[in-house]
């Protein structure tokens, strides 16, 4: 179902290295995260027509592309468990760590989840004299398991 | 090879009931942050002897138990794909967002990993009007490939 | 995780059948839905202290057994696909409509999904000529997509 | 074997848009309801010829995709668990409620199944303050076990 | 949830060996089919009191043995893919055969389904000069999918 | 490897509705039964020379068609489990009746299997007041177990 | 189902330690093969009385051990794929020469099989310079593919 | 990167047809065992330059097909569990003589396995009066485990 | 999203065998290792330019496969369990060695990791009378699990 | 079948920590390498007599702990994929490797593998200013693919 954002993801691609964008520049001319965009453009997330507008402006796409950045995709595409070392490092971390963010989030909210749909996340570099770090910074909202 | 670490954790989550403890009273005990002590008690982290020492006192721990703190365990007991709703969603951003995850820091850092071994994180209530929001900001060094 | 849960609600079918007593029964002694008082009791909600006790004393629980009802569980104990063919046809439902519900709930709220934590469900018995149907009413918020 | 059904879904979805056609459109012109029309342009359902008659005039198809939408379709294309996470939501009261549907439909019913073939649904909006809901309702044929 | 019945299952095997019983006797006894009786036997059907009277009586089963014979089982403790011969002939036969029944049922039938439900079997011996055969006759309701 | 058989069998279901031409009219013309040339023409068995041929002067194949016929296919392209409901229903008896069989077909005949080699199949149209049935008839040898 | 067959299995291995006897001698005993004789004590095959007669008395096994050598096992508890390297090799045997073997029996003997139930086996050490061999002869009795 | 192998596999299959070649005729022309060359035209196997010259006269390849036979293969294609009955058995003897083999092997030879590189086999057909067998005979030099 | 680099893969076998070109050629050209050289055009590693240009040149690459040479790919295309006999080898090293590895790196170094990404290894060909062996070297940085 | 070697490798991780022995202590001892030893430890090797007559002593076992030692197993206990970070990163090697060890084995040997049967390995600490590194030297004994 997702073949035309797949296709287009590889074509951002290859068109971000030509013009020789970041992310974050393509996130900055539609006023959005550069997470954000990244995902949009990967064929994960739907843009709103003004997102796509800018986009299509920045990297020169036609307009079934525009209109393909907007289409709701079916999500998750990703093979599991990753066969990429740098994606299996987060599938470790649910591996390793699934079971502390269930204690420590109940915990503090209670019974629920952290929402991984009203959810924005931040990447950065974080210099280190022992090599620099990946940061990341991610909210979710909480949601309450509801009693009825 | 992790029973008697697992086991451990079954009865460190009913002592830190009955004692009314939070894992940031634990962690606070023998200064660490609270989601390694979470992750510790767990069975997913090992201890130093002084690290096992205070937790075996303020939770009362007998010489065995506090020995088994200090164990390395074999890692990941976590079900996957996740059954619980909690854990799920963080496998779902591995599902929705691996391919933006390795383009963004491959943009910034070259061909490499973010660690999940020199790694650490953070997890806190964000308050919003609009229904408070879990945060996790995470840290992991970047290792670059090696090419030889 | 869940074994004090799972033996619990083994008990509680027990005592059930010995109480003659049914899920409306119960929930009506808590003012709570049958629905998710079963749920409860199969050890898949979590009873906030006045549901606990109704339920203990409608059913002979002792304190323990009460505490361990109000303790969240580690959902999802059904094993997958379901061997069982009434729980089976529900995950059929998901392999045939699972396509349509996408596209009809996008078209009506955009990008999102509806929520399976802030969810309700009422399973009523509907009378037919040609045969009782089983009747099954769910409502579970919407929740956008974050775009950031 | 289902590749006709599969590709007449995608170019359905793509003339829907075009002609900013509602699920409920189409359906009225059928007097089918939306959620089954749905699923008949999904792939998942086989029409009478009157009502791929009427899909066919108001999206305009030609001869071969009336006669593809009356074929009896392999179902279940839908990849399990599913990836996407609208979908995965109905997987995951499979999950959760999967043995309280069973206990509680038994209990009214004794044993049996609800029935996924003689099954009818309806989705709608409702609004909430809090947030509009998705509501879905669905019955199924009891079917007692056969005892001979 | 089915302990209980497996148990029973195994005790009700060595009984009906020790008593040198067939299926056909016990069958016999409650005016019910040989494979029904074996079915229910092995923890895969639910009993009528009547039924669970008959067996206990025939076996010297005690009480609380007679009610797990009436309790309704979780279905389906076979693995799969089956690992005895025996039983991974049926398998290969959905296999082999699973395209070719849907035809044809189809054909003769329209959209719809062979119910599993509301099914009956019956096993016979074939006497055969080329070597006895394993006859297997079953019927199932056909069900028509609801066009709603 | 079974490209061609696979491909064949999906233009001999166009040919046959063409022709409106039952499976019991195929069969007819070459004195076989329905059931097998079904499956002959699902791919899933292999011709004689004169069924081949009787075949593609009914449906109308050219020679390298009729020769794919005569073709031994590599069998079982039925995904598992089936994700069709009338073919999971099939499935779903393995699950429910594997224990029953084998226990049945081992009291009559001693420690063996039953064929799906020299194995049988009769499919017919069962009517009935409540819902006219599909009877299957299958019929396997039995072989025993050697010892040596 | 098979537990009381593995357990004799693991009792018998012991007991042929301890009488420092090889599986050649107790086949001898009984006049059958080592590899069934092996199979058999293995739990996977079923034992004629007399069978179980001179293995009980060589082995000295009590009478219940005995009856349960006779039982028919539920086969194959090997884990598949095999993780131990010698059964390995075995399986990889499948995976390289299957379609050799499909080829090659087919040419010889038409559509259908070697059978795996009236089939035997000698397992041999052959001398060799180079290092002594595994000699393995299995003849089974071929099987046509019924056409009906 | 077995593409070119798995092709030139379907088409020595139909040239081998057309000439009315078997397998021990291709044999013969390069001296060589019709086991290893089946297996080497479905592309398991790789050719010595002599070898792939014979086949190519005597089946008519082309330079490059010949090229291709001396290819060493990205071994086992062959999907498992296989779906095809006569290659399914030969996974059956895994399943059930798995352990069998492990215990007789090691008795003889101590702590190794037998070989499936230093490996050969042959494949008779063994008359018999209660229907012919196929006979296959293999040796694989065994290997002990290293103490070092 | 290897596509390219898959393809180009296949590309270097070819020109490789034309050119008579040796890993340890191609590799002494950009002053590399041959393994790391040899992953490189397997797909699996990222060139910097000018090793890029190295190998454009020796083999007669375009500007297009240069640049494919440079790209990070996603890693991991290797079947699991794999289906080679060749590499299966080494994951049966981890089946075997996998706890030994884990006690003998944890009591030299701690708890933590060897590395797979700041990692090199060295194949060589050691001469034995009993026939020659395979040499791999293999070092990674240890790393040290993070106490926070 | 190997649950007495695992409990044996249980109780002397528990022995050698008491009695602060190293792998190479306990190797030492019996005059062989300290990863076969460790291996055999955990119960993934069988030992001559004479090696677990210096391993018990060492450590203290009774007679029937130290006849465990020389008892075969059934190798390969680890779970696959590995849930532990520090072995997983063995099985991403095989991974990200696995078709680079196959060219250059290929290359150098001819068809064939190394086999992990006569089998050895090294490992030490490798000092380095930036970071100390785990070193693994290995060889295998290549085995040429028998053509026949």
């Amino acid at each position: 179902m997702n073949d035309a954002k797949t296709e287009l993801g590889r074509k951002i691609l290859k068109l971000k290295k030509q013009k020789s964008l970041k992310w974050a520049d393509i996130a900055a001319r539609i006023t959005m995260s550069p997470v954000w965009t990244c995902a949009l453009c990967m064929g994960q997330m739907s843009a709103e027509p003004q997102h796509a507008r800018g986009i299509a402006e920045i990297l020169g796409l036609d307009e079934e592309e525009e209109a393909t950045l907007c289409e709701i995709p079916y999500r998750g595409a990703q093979p599991m468990p990753p066969t990429d070392p740098l994606i299996y490092r987060f599938y470790e971390l649910v591996l390793v760590y699934g079971t502390s963010w269930k204690e420590m989030i109940q915990e503090e909210f209670g019974d629920g989840i952290m929402s991984a749909i009203d959810y924005d996340m931040l990447l950065e570099r974080l210099p280190d004299q022992k090599g620099d770090r990946v940061k990341i910074t991610m909210t979710g909202k909480f949601l309450s398991y509801k009693r009825y």
